[in-house]
């Protein structure tokens, strides 16, 4: 059925309504949308595949961290190509500092003598594994300088828990060196908590159960991690905050004040390395003491032992403590109408190493994007609202570029930023997205918008349909079945959209593909275009499906009538926390009570095994019954206010002016989440719905001064923290009151 | 406080009376409890645990599997210990045909040849390790002759569900070879399954993370299987009838009518051999095809593919099938009063090879057992009952010696026996029992009675602490600390006491102490003197700690006035089954319709991975209502019929010649439960609530009738198993009603 057809039914039946929809987008009137359909059309029409892929060849083709030759050359060909497609580009540099290894020595000695390799080596089937002369060597960057000898341990994952269950099994890490797998928690939470309990020394190894053997067959063969094969990242503390850890809150220019190194409180004091478990097979054979949980043990043969060894670990590393520029490259495209409303959307340029897929899958596709939104320009198309594309560098070592870049222009942003669209590394498979839940109907259409390539479906009805195979029971297919809106889980950390979200309160979006993509490469020499075309996304169709779903959202936002916020959802998903919260110090209450019974009353000593003993957990404070009233409330008044905003915002008797103003409070609206002070001992942190957990790192804590108070077990806290957070909540609904009082 | 304390406190106040029940047991009078429990307390005093370890040296020096010199060589000298002790003991002897290998070759040719070793290698640790002339090679006994080869695929443990997602990941094994773990089902299900999916061979490995490195250090460091142990064993189809397959139903005596071998229903038609991860390895690291799912996965070194391998597998078994003699040690002590009620204690003496933790560690405990009732006799006390010993040959090959003990003297055994308490394997750490249910307040008492020598808790309460510690949720653990009795879990098969229960309707009790004695010696080599010393109960008090539950059981069953059966807790446990059993159809029928749906609406087609592809599960018939009334107004009217009993079973105005009638109506009781014809397709199966799994082996099903037939959507089998299940119960309730009523 064409459109005519539509249109002329839709004048003689009202029935048919429901189907002249399919060209209603929110936020447009029906011209309006049937003509941004129209340029989506076009724009969808002018990506190609092939370009994405000349794109990642191209800027992996030679290493390019922070301050290497390579990172200068990408920033600059990306700057090349963003002015030769038309847009107002520039390199705006920041100067940060940037350790790099001078001294790497990791050995045993005792009754067996070893020396780690720390080296990954060339595979003669990857074209770019060769490039040693250039390549960062395996290492933590933000280590502590150290010359440590001492027995080893092993802690599991290193998180806090895993350090209870140490104590039960009698063992204490203070003056030891610890090994900790990868996985779980984000790295740098692992020499954090191991430093706090008093180990001297941290390793991280690949075990091959995360992303080796035990997951498909090892590269070159298969995309998994080979024996060799180590991560390197960043072991910065950014959940005290992230970016240059001399310039906190500030953006590091040339002569921006800077801390003296030692009185950063987002930096080790205990040496760490990454190492490959072909390196830490021979250390977790030393091991003595007692068998490790099932739920600890990983895929290599032997037994794991938690410890300590007979021999002694000897881990010596040291830095150079640099000062390196940043290269962000900032491309505007000017908005005809609102210049002062910018739609942003980034990726990172900066990499490990080659960096094919972690970030130039994502940066090739939204150079791509912009390509095809300069080709509509062509025609004669503008956008309503300035585009922004931003090509951040210093990414992997602690989102460098984009914190600095948002500290630097945090007022400016505060008043013009309508929305953040971030992405990273990209492959192919299903949609995955995260963000500000007011987006969650504008993105559901959108999602719907985008058909994947495989099966002909619409991104959102495949994610739909893996997620509802997936699901354990009956009962939660079912749920999931009735459901249609894309559900935007919070954002934590781990990619450029952590500033703008939760430094500043823009409204934010991550976008990715994958799930058919899995592989061991992360923060590798393997993350090579050889590999990224054979195993993540061999026809860059999901490059061409990112490019959609992010320009899609670009393009609406940036040309919507009314920007479409619904608060609706975001009040739903603030009460689903607020009753997590409670949820949590209910369930803690009955678990406490339980557990000290069961310790007074020595259950746990009479079920103790002597050939595998267990001390008995320690008594912890009784969980008090906490005042939730004022959260309570102020999430019910809220229902209230985010209603009355949707009923004044849905009106047909707006004038256009009082539409723009509403629009601007509506982009604006989030920022009424920030908290004067942000956290407790990390007030870069400053929403109050969300933030990186502070022994997560990457993965989202919600309500975070509540739910981390109670984790903690700091009841004073949280019931401050509650208040908090009340008094932040009813200070958004009174905002959004007045912006529905505004419109009449 | 000592007895005549609390005898004078007792008479001043009756608010002592709680106190004084110390010396009170169910179906004892007060003044015979106290008798009983000065003759416990004797008992116990007499056990010795360096005579378990004797005893457990001496019957381990040599192997004694069916048919070898060792086993006629300890049976005779069980035959003289029990009449040394005053025993009117005898051989009873049965023969049974038995295979052993004559040829085995397992062998891989193609890009990689490779022959494996199929050997347990000696170690210098471990004094009988080299008893090579004696020991029975590594096989599985009755495995088919065989010569195949075939190329291999992977089934992860080879049991139905396996094979429906080795159907969604395209791959038959018709005409192949399947090598399957160890673990989750009996091991005959293994090859059945396969064969009935048209496999002509098939491998069954141990995994180092069933058994293995995985668990724990390995022998002779630890007590887990080494890389070249394998684990022999039966693959008889049991769950169709155990015993000498020649002789279903029937005694096999020298002259019985046997059937020829060829149709024998239990028997395999394809040949099977278990092997070590040592020799598995290269097997698997052969295969190629989809990787397996994560829950497949094993603790070998490499990426475990589904398969087909490229290479060949060539498997050549062939046997000599003899007929072997069985020697059953039957010992009895004759009761004072009522000489034709028998309680029946019983372990096996024949192992696979020295076999000292299985079965010696149970026959050593439960011969120190009887040799401290001897010593009761010398001191004056007779049991009322007349208690008799087995030791049975043949468990090892198909519960031999008990099965066919059992069919013999069936008639007598369904007049004569009140009880049947089996043990088998024993070692350090929680009491495990299982068991018809209206033993549990009287099983409680027993297990309330004995103290557990490294923590001076009964052996209840030291269990009890372990559950409740163990439970998942607080919620779980709260619901344990309310409850007080050991709960019996019902019986499936895997030792001597199924034909007791399962077949004839004997109540039964299964015992045994373990938990800190974890391994990996089972039906290796390795399951040695120097194992179990070291590993597995190196002082022997849970010997006799095995001894004295075991005994004051034994004991209590042999001269109770009142035997100590309440039926309302197998009604509540029936009530219970009855409940599952309606679950299970309404939870099938939930998921059929989800999973249908999603099939047929393309749901699973949409999610699949291109890399990983899963084709969708096939549409199952729809699951109807069945109608469970009958089996519900059974189960309600049982109730009205067990607490009838129990009143009139508690009058105190009964007669001692009623009483006596009634002690033999009650142990009689469970034959009610027996059906006429069985369970389908496996008529030597006549217990309507309990029997061996058809696909899981050991594993019970309750109510299995109507479990298997729903579970198999036999929806017509279903519903006729409900009415026989239900006219059962019903005859069960009529039967108590009767003897309530002959009370009177």
């Amino acid at each position: 059925m064409n459109k005519s057809c539509i249109l002329l039914l839709a004048g003689c039946f009202t029935a048919v309504v429901s189907t002249a929809q399919t060209s209603s987008i929110l936020g447009f009137s029906p011209a309006a949308a049937e003509a941004q359909l129209a340029a989506e059309k076009k724009f969808d029409d002018n990506l190609a595949a092939k370009n994405i892929d000349v794109l990642i060849k191209k800027m992996s083709a030679v290493p390019h961290h922070v301050g290497s030759p390579g990172d200068e050359a990408n920033a600059k060909y990306i700057l090349e190509k963003f002015k030769g497609w038309g847009y107002d580009a520039e390199i705006e540099t920041f100067y940060t500092l940037f350790p790099t290894p001078v001294i790497r020595i990791l050995e045993m000695t005792g009754t067996r003598n070893f020396k780690a390799s720390l080296k990954e080596p060339t595979l003669k089937e990857d074209a770019t594994s060769g490039q040693q002369a250039e390549q960062l060597p395996v290492y933590n960057c933000w280590s502590a300088d150290g010359d440590v000898t001492a027995q080893l341990v092993f802690v599991n994952y290193g998180v806090p828990g895993d350090y209870e269950k140490l104590a039960r099994l009698g063992i204490d890490v203070k003056g030891k060196i610890v090994i900790a797998k990868y996985g779980q928690s984000w790295r740098g939470i692992k020499p954090k908590v191991a430093q706090e309990h008093g180990a001297i020394g941290c390793i991280i190894y690949s075990d091959p159960k995360e992303d080796g053997y035990f997951q498909g067959d090892v590269y070159p063969k298969g995309p998994f991690r080979p024996a060799f094969g180590a991560q390197r990242g960043s072991v910065m503390d950014m959940p005290i905050y992230p970016g240059d850890p001399l310039t906190p809150g500030i953006g590091a220019t040339k002569d921006a004040p800077r801390l003296d190194r030692k009185d950063c409180t987002n930096l080790l004091k205990i040496p760490v390395i990454p190492i490959s478990y072909a390196d830490a097979l021979p250390l977790l054979e030393s091991l003595e003491g007692p068998v490790v949980p099932d739920e600890w043990k990983g895929a290599l043969p032997l037994t794991y032992h938690a410890g300590p060894s007979v021999n002694k670990i000897h881990l010596k590393l040291s830095f150079n403590w640099q000062q390196k520029p940043l290269y962000n490259v900032i491309a505007k495209l000017k908005g005809s109408e609102f210049p002062d409303e910018w739609v942003i959307r980034g990726n990172h340029h900066d990499a490990w190493v080659n960096g094919a897929a972690d970030p130039l899958s994502g940066q090739a596709a939204m150079m791509e994007e912009a390509r095809s939104v300069s080709e509509l320009v062509k025609t004669g198309w503008k956008p309503k609202r300035t585009i922004v594309y931003c090509a951040w560098d210093g990414e992997e070592p602690g989102l460098l570029g984009s914190t600095e870049w948002v500290e630097y222009h945090a007022d400016e942003l505060q008043k013009k930023a309508v929305l953040y669209i971030n992405s990273d590394g990209n492959g192919r498979g299903f949609l995955d997205a995260g963000g500000s839940q007011a987006l969650e109907p504008a993105f559901t259409e959108i999602a719907k918008s985008v058909i994947d390539p495989q099966t002909n479906v619409s991104v959102f009805e495949r994610r739909r349909s893996f997620d509802i195979v997936s699901a354990g029971s009956s009962k939660a297919k079912k749920e999931l079945l009735s459901k249609n809106t894309f559900v935007l889980p919070a954002l934590g950390s781990g990619s450029d959209f952590s500033p703008f979200a939760q430094h500043i309160g823009i409204p934010s979006l991550n976008l990715a593909f994958g799930g058919e993509d899995d592989g061991g490469e992360y923060h590798s020499i393997y993350d090579s275009y050889d590999l990224y075309r054979r195993f993540k996304d061999p026809t860059f169709e999901y490059g061409v499906v990112l490019a959609k779903t992010a320009g899609h959202t670009t393009l609406r936002f940036a040309d919507a009538e009314s920007l479409p916020f619904d608060f609706r959802n975001l009040q739903t998903t603030i009460s689903k926390y607020a009753a997590d919260v409670i949820a949590l110090a209910d369930n803690m209450r009955e678990n406490t009570q339980v557990e000290n019974l069961l310790i007074k009353e020595k259950y746990y000593t009479v079920a103790n095994k002597i050939n595998d003993p267990l001390l008995p957990p320690v008594v912890k404070t009784e969980v008090p019954f906490l005042d939730f009233s004022a959260l309570q409330n102020a999430v019910a008044n809220l229902a209230k206010s985010t209603d009355a905003l949707h009923v004044a915002g849905s009106s047909n008797t707006i004038s256009a002016a009082k539409r723009n103003e509403l629009n601007q409070q509506l982009y604006k609206a989030e920022q009424a989440l920030l908290t004067k002070d942000g956290l407790p001992r990390r007030g870069w942190y400053k929403h109050a719905i969300y933030a990186p957990g502070f022994f997560t790192g990457y993965g989202v804590k919600t309500l975070p001064g509540i739910t981390e108070a109670i984790e903690q077990r700091n009841w004073k806290e949280a019931q401050e923290q509650i208040e908090i957070a009340a008094t932040t909540i009813n200070n958004f609904s009174a905002y959004l009151d007045k912006a529905a009082n505004e419109t009449k």
